[in-house]
C-alpha cells in the first residue's frame, strides 16, 4: 500500500475502493499510517467528497477495527436514538427511559460536550455518583437487568472511529457529511441494535446549518443503517433556538427529569415523544395509532421516571434525584436577566448561549478540562413572544461574577429583540426513511 | 494561536495573515505544532492555493527558522542557478564550475533524486571521494578560496523548509505552486545571492507538466526573489525529452564533464549557455553582446574544466575524472537497444526513462536506499530522427540482466516511433523576468 497515492488520488477527486478503505484503515488502526498522513488524507475528503460507496467502506473499516454488541438472546428489540446535537438538547436523558419503560431495551451510548453542544455524559454526570464509564460486560448485564444503559463509547467501540474523531478535531476536518455520517454510524452500529432513530438538528445552533445538508446527512446514515440490516429512520427537528428552557449540565438533568413526570417545557416534550413514537414502531412495541398514547401512558403513570431512577441506581448515582432535582449540585451566584428593550423576540440564537455554557465552565475549551456541572441558563423568552422593558428573559446560573458578567453579554447577543416577525423553524420539520423524505410542516 | 481554526479558514478558502503564517512556522520550527495539523494544512493548501501575500509570509517565515549566507567580504557577485528538476539534467554539473571560471561566486546549493528526475548531489557523489556536505564553514572558506562550491541543503539553511518538504513528499501536497515557490526561494535566498537564474522545465518530464504552471510558477519565484532584493531571471526549458544523451548519475557526470571540454551533446551546451548568459549579466558580468562569447572561451581555454577540477579537489573527489572519465564506477552489464521498427521517432518520454534509472537502482524508493551511480542509459535517439528497424537507439548499463529487462521494457515504452511527425517544444522557450514573459521562439 503506497499511501502518498492513495492521498493524491483523493486530493485531484478520485475514490479509493472498499480493500484500499480497509487496509488503510487497518493501517491506521496499528499504528503503520501516522497520524500526519491520515489528517492529509482527511482534509482530501473534507474538500473533494467521498463517493457512497467510499462512505460504506469507511464505516465496515471503523465496525472491523472494534467489537459489535449482541442482544440476540433477550428476545426483545434493541432500539437506540442518536442526536447530532444541539444546545439545551437534554432528550436523550428523558427518552431512553420513557422508551426502556415500554418494554424496549435501550443501549444508548452518547458523547461528551463538543464545540458549542453539550453531552448527554456530561449532563448524567451532574447527578451525584453518576457512573457513565461502564464496561462492555456491565453494559449487557445492566440491559437485561434494567432494559436501558446510559454510557460513552467503550474502548471496544470502533476504536479507529475514536482516533479518527480525535484527529479530526484538532485538523479541521469535523463538518463533513460522509466522514460525520461513517463515525456516528460505527458507533451505533456496533451497539447490536434491530432499530435507530435520529434527531438531525437544523439551524443555526446545529452543527450543519444548512437545511439541505442536514438532510443529506440523515439520507447517507439511513442508507448506511439500512445497508447493514438496521432499519433507520430520521427526524429533521430545529435547532435555530435553544431546545426546552434549561442550557448547562446540571440544570438540564432537572429539566429532563421534570419531562419525565410531565412537567417540562411543551417543546422538549414534543420532540421526545416524535422520537419516542420512531422507537416504538422500529421496535413492532406500538402501532401508528397507539405509540404516543404508550409514551404518554408511561410519563402519566410514573413508570418513565421510576425507569430513570432505576437507571440512576444501577450506575452507582443517587436516585433521589428524581424525586427532589434540588438534590442536584447548584450555582453559586443566580442572578435574572429582564428585557433591555420592548418588542418581539425575533430570535434566540443558541450557539451564543452554547458557548457562554463552555466560557462559563460548562463545557470545556481543552479536552481534559473539568466541567463545571452547575452553570448555565434557564431562559424563558421564546422567538415570537411580545415582551416590554425590563420583564425576565431568562436566569443566569454562574460560579461568580465574571461569570455572570459573561452571561449577561452572551444573552445581550443572543435574544434578538425587534420589530420584525420572528420565523423559527418547525419544531419537527420532517421525516426520513429509506422510502424519502416526508413533511410535517 | 488557535491552530485548528488557522487550518479552517485556510480549507473554507480564505487567508491567513504575514503574522499568522511567522507564528505558525515558528511553531512548528520548535514542535509546538505536530505533523498532523501542519499535514491538514498542506493539504487546504494544495486545494485552495495561497494568495500572493501568504506565499511571501510563507517564504519569509522559512528563511527566518534558519541561517543566511553573506558574502559581502567578497566584494564580488554571488549567483546561482535553480532547476525545477528533470530527466538529463546534468546543468548544474557544467554550469556551476564554467560561470565561476567566469570570475563570479557560485555557492550552488542542490538536491538528491526525487521522483522520477535525478538530483545533482547524486551526480556528484559519483565521482570518487567527493563530498556534498560541507559545512557552512567550509562552503565559506571554500568558495572565498575556490569560487564555487556544491553542496546539500546544510542544517542550518531554511531548516523548516526542510521539514515541511519531508512532510509533503509523504502526504501528496508537492505540486501546489506556492509551496514549491516558497520552498525553493527559501533555500536560495538563504545563499546570501546578489542573482537567481531559474531553469523551469517544462514538458511531461517535468515536475509541473502544465506549460501555463510552469511560467505561473517562474512569476512567483520571480516575484519573490525580486520582493527581497535578489534580481531573478527564469528560462523555461524543455523536458519533453531527457536533456542530452546520459541519464544516470556517473553516466551524467561524464557527460557533464564532456560537456565542460566542449564535447558534449548540443542541446546541453545550448541550455548551460543560455543559464550562464543569464547568469554573468546578472553579476555584471558581461554586457550581452558577449556573455555567450565569455563562456565558449572559458569552454574552448579549458578554463571551465579546470575550475571543476579545483571544485573536486577542494571537496575530496578524485579530480583525474575530469581527464578521464573512465575513472568513475562502470556499470557491470552493457547492452545496445536498438531500433524495433522503422520510422519516425515521435517521443522520447522522458518519465518512463527516469523511474526506470529509479528501479535499476540509481534512485531511491524509500529515503535511505543507497544509489547505484553506474546505472542508467545513453540516449542517441532524438525527436524527429528518421530510424530504420535495428538501427542503434540507446546503451543500456544495467547491475544485471534484470535490470537490463526492466530497462529494455522501458525503452520499449519511452521511444514512440511513428509515422506522425515530432513535435518536440522549443530547447529554451521564453524568459521571465520581473518585466514580463519574452518569448525566444
Amino acid at each position: 500500500m503506497f499511501v502518498p497515492g492513495l492521498i493524491e488520488r483523493k486530493r485531484d477527486g478520485g475514490a479509493l475502493g472498499p480493500a484500499e478503505w480497509r487496509d488503510l484503515l487497518a493501517a491506521y488502526a496499528d499504528g503503520r499510517i501516522p497520524d500526519y498522513q491520515m489528517a492529509a488524507l482527511l482534509m482530501a475528503c473534507f474538500l473533494r467528497g467521498l463517493a457512497r460507496e467510499e462512505t460504506a467502506a469507511l464505516l465496515d473499516g471503523m465496525l472491523a477495527s472494534g467489537s459489535r454488541l449482541d442482544f440476540a438472546h433477550l428476545g426483545r428489540p434493541v432500539v437506540d436514538k442518536h442526536s447530532t446535537g444541539g444546545v439545551g438538547d437534554k432528550v436523550s436523558l428523558v427518552l431512553a427511559p420513557l422508551v426502556a419503560a415500554c418494554g424496549v431495551a435501550v443501549p444508548m451510548m452518547s458523547g461528551r460536550g463538543l464545540g458549542h453542544t453539550g453531552g448527554t455524559l456530561d449532563k448524567l454526570e451532574s447527578i451525584p455518583g453518576f457512573r457513565t464509564d461502564l464496561s462492555l460486560e456491565e453494559t449487557k448485564a445492566q440491559i437485561d437487568r434494567v432494559g436501558c444503559a446510559m454510557i460513552g463509547q467503550t474502548p471496544e467501540i470502533a476504536p479507529v472511529d475514536k482516533r479518527l474523531y480525535a484527529l479530526r478535531d484538532v485538523t479541521a476536518t469535523v463538518e463533513c457529511i460522509p466522514l460525520i455520517a461513517a463515525s456516528i454510524m460505527s458507533k451505533k452500529l456496533a451497539e447490536g441494535l434491530t432499530g435507530l432513530v435520529l434527531d438531525v438538528k437544523q439551524g443555526s445552533g446545529a452543527f450543519i446549518t444548512d437545511p439541505e445538508k442536514s438532510r443529506e446527512l440523515a439520507e447517507t446514515m439511513i442508507r448506511l443503517g439500512e445497508d447493514r440490516g438496521c432499519p433507520t429512520v430520521a427526524l429533521l427537528t430545529a435547532m435555530d433556538r435553544p431546545l426546552g428552557r434549561a442550557c448547562g449540565n446540571a440544570l438540564e438533568a432537572e429539566e429532563a427529569i421534570m419531562s419525565l413526570r410531565g412537567e417540562g417545557p411543551q417543546d422538549l416534550h414534543d420532540v421526545t415523544l416524535a422520537l419516542g413514537v420512531e422507537m416504538l414502531l422500529l421496535a413492532g412495541e406500538a402501532e401508528a395509532a397507539d405509540a404516543a398514547a404508550r409514551l404518554e401512558e408511561a410519563i402519566g403513570s410514573g413508570k418513565a421516571a421510576e425507569k430513570f431512577e432505576a437507571i440512576i441506581e444501577a450506575q452507582g448515582g443517587n436516585p433521589a434525584v428524581v424525586e427532589d432535582p434540588a438534590l442536584l449540585p447548584q450555582a453559586e451566584c443566580v442572578e435574572v436577566y429582564y428585557a433591555p428593550s420592548a418588542g418581539t423576540i425575533v430570535e434566540v440564537e443558541p450557539r451564543a448561549i452554547g458557548r457562554a455554557v463552555v466560557q462559563m465552565g460548562g463545557g470545556r475549551q481543552q479536552v481534559d478540562d473539568a466541567v463545571d456541572p452547575t452553570v448555565g441558563f434557564v431562559i424563558t423568552a421564546r422567538p415570537g413572544q411580545e415582551v416590554h422593558t425590563s420583564e425576565p428573559l431568562a436566569s443566569i446560573f454562574a460560579r461568580d461574577e465574571a461569570g455572570v458578567a459573561l452571561a449577561r453579554a452572551a444573552l445581550d447577543r443572543a435574544i434578538k429583540i425587534g420589530e420584525g416577525r420572528a420565523a423559527p423553524l418547525p419544531l419537527v420539520a420532517a421525516r426520513v426513511t429509506a422510502k424519502g423524505v416526508e413533511d410535517l410542516v
